[in-house]
């Protein structure tokens, strides 16, 4: 890991679901190398405890330290919610997570002041979003909601259809958005592929943000501020893949995640981590 | 591990799962001690590649050995159908699976010779059931289907309602038990906690195998076999549980497999693994 213009974005993920924070940064950083992480063998990470995260974040950012990286974005919401001080004392680059870019959007777009956070367990368990959603605008009105069924229906591709609607309407349907609630954070990466049925859910009324974006540009301003971003257009940009399992899982989802086939995935020794 | 009748009862699933089959080892061998590792870490096994899985499995054995331990059992679908022989081979003590003793159950129970099993990804990949099911009568006629949500259903309790019912239609209504299926093997120790609304689903006439019975009368053979079993009544019977990650939802939902509450899990290091 080292401070250089040159050096790459260092992304990782409990498995596919950061791949579409990973097409943000693509998208709005074209010149940027990328190395992303997705630790397939341990996955999920959102149904396990703060402390086992937490060790397994310093493992990932440990493999990634390996890789010519600038800076790492956590593109895990649970990691991001309960290893980011960890992640910061440890390291000598700047790490940005996913939260804090999404609670801003959502803060500043709430006209009614009540907002409405899902995700994993182990995300709404942590307060993260709370806290970082009052800290930007403390008169806010919270609600929060896990939704453990939606990761693996994402995973699955079970994303239309009667057993996705009602599982969100399980989740979303009664008290969560009643009361005038008009936005609602995916406070999980795989949730955005099953956005059209929480839109149909919660209906029009509620706008849905994905941090994603967010994010992206979170990591444009860090690298402008900093000095780090990449100006010279005519150097290579490589896209690098790792996960610890198998890689065949992660390309067949994966792509679901990307929104582009994945030409291939390095596995790294799960000894490392 | 040493082959002493003194000693206790290994048995190692991926996570809460596997409190199915330690369930029905305590009712038919109640003098027997036993010592549970649940790997909540890095659960689930299902969707994950062979060779992890048998990288896991070696690394709970190892955790187990450090108990006095006569018999090793594989709770877990996913670790019976790809770890088994790599765990025979490197272990001085007998090591008992789930699948064998449920296909067994199945080959002998089928009166029109159609069996179907169902697993997770894994399992059923691995074809492990159909090559168990085919040795022991060849003739029959095997469907095989995975079932990746039944576990994340089973673990959050969502156990009757529309929702399972539908993923359950969407999964055995059609092709799976048409045409003279009568037996249906639960190939992963999730699925017992579904038993009802698969019942429902495939109807009256397809007896359910749940190999957890079918393995503790495998492990009651085996000890009298090698002269292992307990016969000292006055003896203390012991129960101890471990996980590799912190205990809380290991202990909660745990409870719902095992029956009963549990009174406590010791978590050991990860870095054993």
């Amino acid at each position: 890991m080292r401070r250089e213009r040159h050096a790459a974005i260092g992304v990782f993920d409990s498995g596919v679901g950061g791949l579409t924070v990973l097409k943000a940064l693509m998208e709005r950083l074209p010149l940027e190398s990328t190395v992303y992480l997705g630790d397939t063998a341990r996955v999920p990470y959102g149904t396990k405890s703060g402390e086992v995260v937490t060790q397994y974040s310093l493992a990932n950012a440990h493999a990634l330290a390996e890789y010519d990286v600038k800076l790492l974005v956590v593109a895990c919401n649970t990691a991001s919610a309960v290893a980011l001080p960890a992640l910061r004392a440890k390291l000598p680059i700047p790490v940005v997570g996913v939260i804090e870019p999404g609670a801003k959007v959502a803060a500043e777009s709430s006209r009614t002041g009540k907002v409405a956070v899902i995700g994993t367990p182990g995300t709404i368990a942590s307060g993260a979003y709370q806290k970082a959603l009052h800290a930007l605008r403390p008169s806010l009105e919270v609600h929060a909601q896990a939704c453990p069924l939606f990761v693996p229906l994402a995973e699955e591709g079970w994303v239309d259809g009667d057993v996705p609607r009602l599982v969100a309407e399980e989740y979303l349907g009664r008290e969560l958005l009643t009361g005038g609630v008009d936005t609602l954070v995916l406070g999980c990466t795989h949730y955005p592929l099953l956005s059209q049925v929480i839109h149909k859910v919660v209906g029009p009324r509620v706008t849905l943000v994905d941090s994603a974006h967010a994010t992206a540009d979170e990591v444009t301003r860090v690298l402008r501020d900093e000095e780090l971003n990449r100006t010279d257009v005519r150097a290579s940009v490589e896209r690098h893949f790792l996960v610890t399992d198998t890689p065949n899982r992660f390309l067949e989802v994966g792509a679901r995640f990307l929104g582009r086939p994945l030409s291939g995935a390095r596995q790294i020794d799960l000894k490392l981590a």
